[in-house]
């Protein structure tokens, strides 16, 4: 219904207009990566930052929204990019527990904080930022 | 070192005096296992929520902390209870990405916020105090 979490997530998103920072482990839900697109398309800079391990699972959204032209990066670590959060225009941080999947939005327990409190969302901003630079293909160790 | 994260995290862990709630998907830290002990032992209300699935695999902490007295419930759901997040004194919110598990505060990328701000704390209280109840034996549905 209209006010199920996964609408509450897809109206924040849909309400930007310039940018969309993206920093998840796991991106496989349809409906999420359709929104992606869509502001993708509308001219929004989508950046994603994403976890090389599960990026190539099945059902992952990492190809299609590259098809579509949008910047993804991933980690050249052994751990996870465990991260789940995502800024809209610099402003509004969505972070927590979830994982943008199917699974976790219908039967997972979970939780998503919104805020547009610079003193939580700068710090994430700085996280983005850092790693969209150390995981620059151009940085790639071979190994 | 002096301020790692492991070591953040135990200093605000530390301050408990009355009450520590706690609801993690996976809780395997040893040393995150025996500062619980510790408060314990002082004589802090310990609470936990746990994942069913994961609390029995190897290295899961629940079992030590059972054995020292601590309640513990987790979810009979096939769902993840996937949140990770802690409330001390019913003040302080520790919350993010992190599970308190050695590979992910070693190895892995993740987030956590810390935050004394009523408007953020008081929705994981009242999410604490839903599941304690939902997940109370008394309620177990046998399937």
């Amino acid at each position: 219904h209209g006010d199920c979490p996964l609408s509450r997530l897809l109206r924040h998103l849909l309400t930007a207009r310039r940018s969309l920072d993206i920093c998840l482990f796991a991106f496989s839900s349809p409906q999420l990566g359709r929104a992606v697109r869509l502001l993708h398309r509308r001219g929004v800079r989508v950046r994603i930052v994403t976890d090389a391990q599960y990026m190539g699972l099945q059902g992952s959204q990492i190809g299609l929204l590259r098809q579509a032209g949008i910047q993804v990066r991933h980690d050249q670590e052994s751990g996870y990019m465990h991260h789940k959060f995502a800024v809209v225009d610099g402003r509004m941080l969505i972070t927590g527990s979830l994982n943008w999947t199917t699974q976790a939005i219908q039967n997972n327990r979970e939780n998503v904080l919104v805020t547009e409190d610079v003193e939580y969302v700068q710090p994430f901003l700085d996280e983005f930022e850092r790693i969209w630079e150390k995981y620059n293909p151009i940085n790639y160790k071979f190994f």
